[in-house]
């Protein structure tokens, strides 16, 4: 048997988002550029695709921007709002539990003379909005903050903390990472208050190198790659149509079905949850229930190494992640856990186990099992 | 009858890149980053590409980072440049034919306060190497050139550009926009003194979103995204894996019959070049013959708007482009026609038909007869 429980890492292609890209790669091949029949075609595919995302999200299809996935779209609306503001305001607000695509690219800006507020977190790896409310200045330039938490699931408070931030200045501008809960929860940038959004197509059965930043009409935001002027002067380079429309059938199949897979997905990680809590020794990090996000459970292991449990479920078909694994493959302490206080003995000692609508029972409970088998037997392997 | 002479736009996806990509987003989609086996199997479908790619270029493996395409790669190669290198000096050559994505980004930085030595060509598009060697400066942090012009198809010097400029200074970082050239010609950077070349792939039948950026082992330059540190922390962001590995197989395909393709090229080009120049008020762009690139036509037609030739062709299945059709769709007037000096009347009146290695006879004479009737009636409907 085989359970893949790594799709906040990247899950499956849908045969849909397939079967587009390949029409558009062997057949409708043309540069939105082009003026001619072949080019308009083209430029629909790409109407087409934003207008099935924009519906997702109530808002205009111009709106949207697509960029090469999560990271240079958490890039863009950063560097690209620090950059059209320069003199505006210097300082930003983030969290402490921020994806590395958010984190790094912060931190290169505090190196260029921007001033940084890192929101803490509590144990479940939620910030507080009255922290978010005393780091607000008059100077805010942008605040930025995911949605859910690629490594234990947390939900942000978003909606309230846009409510505060707009409340505070209406200049400042409000991005929000939302690459774990595209395709999890409604999201309305509109009613929200945010006025950036990221998203990338692979981790909702979508094309690697696709993903999009909503930009909200009015922001004001800088390129961040010069050229041809596509995508409104926004993202220079020939459109990667088949990804994109590729994506727009991922998003929208993704929509379609979003309460039920959500129950799901629930009920899933709920089963998960209680099967590996049944097990001496072990530990699931942030809020169970609808608290949290349906399709990431962080496990921690008293006395096994997360990489040893990691290669040991391998062996038995099961696929999971150590620490986030959307870093590159050099491992380093996960900011996350460090942040909710996880004990530092368990730092290295946790999996991530990350579902999507496809996971069945039978595939949780044969991961629960091999779980209940593995660890008192790597236990007893463990170097003092 | 369709003749698509806008390969220098864009091309067709060969199939064997379809089904390898097919492949990849069904079946092997794990995330390079995983620790599991389906993490590792991805990497390895990149290393697979990096390797067949290093082969055409003779370089080595590592030396291949992977972008979206050829407007990242030029901008990763001169935004990198120019961070890397603040404190070695400030001032940048180019060409005044280059393509937008160099020539946006070159004036970015100039408006950050570097300084841009623009070197002016020939009437056949061509800069003149003493020209550059007058422009030399102990500041010159970089030397940025195309080697195939995708207007008029001109052929740079750029391996006698690199020795100049190495010699001059070996630290001078000398990056190449090989965009319109790989997959046409042999590229060899280490004996050409290239030490960054960008390459797109879906100007070889390769994926849109996919292209890479050779950077020679210790060429100091960074990162334009920050995040996960992919790709040796030159490029951080889940690597599409896909589109890598159909531009892996793209790229191997182009060099396998290179020479063949070009021959074929040339001589279907000089077939087209004889074949409009037969046509009263006509006139031709460029070189002829070999010292010219293979595959890009560029055709004055004297009382004939571009755009309106463009439509009519297009009514016969015949595809084409005005100016280069790789800035969006805003026409602006062509940077290299107006280098090169053509009658101004003339700017709005030229279009560019590029061909392919499948280009056949067949579709260059329907062309040119299509050509020939045409013209002579649109001139009539003319606007004086």
């Amino acid at each position: 048997m085989e359970a893949y429980l790594d799709n906040s890492a990247t899950t499956r292609c849908c045969d849909e988002a397939v079967e587009m890209m390949r029409r558009v790669l062997s057949q409708d091949y043309g540069n939105p550029s082009s003026m001619h029949a072949k080019g308009v075609d083209a430029e629909n595919f790409m109407k087409d695709a934003q207008k099935k995302i924009a519906k997702t999200l109530r808002c205009k299809e111009q709106e949207i921007c697509f960029t090469s996935g999560g990271t240079e779209s958490n890039n863009l609306a950063i560097l690209g709002v620090a950059e059209a503001n320069r003199r505006t305001g210097r300082h930003i607000i983030t969290s402490s539990v921020e994806h590395p695509s958010v984190r790094q690219t912060v931190r290169w800006l505090s190196e260029q003379g921007c001033e940084v507020t890192y929101l803490p977190v509590n144990a479940y790896g939620e910030i507080l909005l009255d922290d978010l409310r005393n780091a607000l200045r008059p100077d805010t330039v942008l605040v930025t903050l995911m949605h859910v938490n690629n490594e234990i699931g947390a939900l942000e408070p978003v909606a309230e903390a846009g409510r505060i931030v707009h409340e505070n200045n209406p200049k400042t501008i409000f991005h929000v990472d939302a690459i774990q809960s595209y395709g999890k929860f409604p999201i309305f940038p509109g009613r929200m208050g945010i006025d950036l959004l990221s998203v990338s197509g692979h981790k909702i059965h979508g094309p690697k190198g696709s993903g999009f930043l909503y930009v909200k009409d009015k922001a004001k935001i800088a390129p961040l790659l010069h050229g041809g002027g596509q995508q409104r002067g926004l993202r220079s380079g020939t459109e990667n149509v088949p990804a994109i429309a590729g994506l727009g059938v991922a998003a929208e199949l993704a929509y379609k079905n979003l309460e039920d897979n959500a129950n799901h997905m629930y009920e899933m990680r709920e089963r998960l949850i209680e099967g590996v809590l049944g097990i001496e020794g072990v530990s699931v990090n942030g809020r169970q229930g609808r608290e949290a996000a349906p399709h990431i459970v962080s496990v921690s292991v008293d006395g096994v190494r997360a990489e040893v449990l990691l290669h040991a479920l391998e062996d038995r078909g099961i696929y999971v992640s150590a620490g986030s694994a959307c870093s590159s493959n050099r491992p380093e302490v996960s900011a996350t856990l460090t942040a909710i206080g996880l004990r530092k003995d368990l730092l290295d000692s946790t999996v991530r186990l990350s579902l999507c609508e496809a996971t069945t029972a039978e595939e949780i409970d044969y991961t629960v099992a091999a779980l209940g088998e593995l660890i008192p037997m790597l236990r007893r392997y463990k170097r003092s």
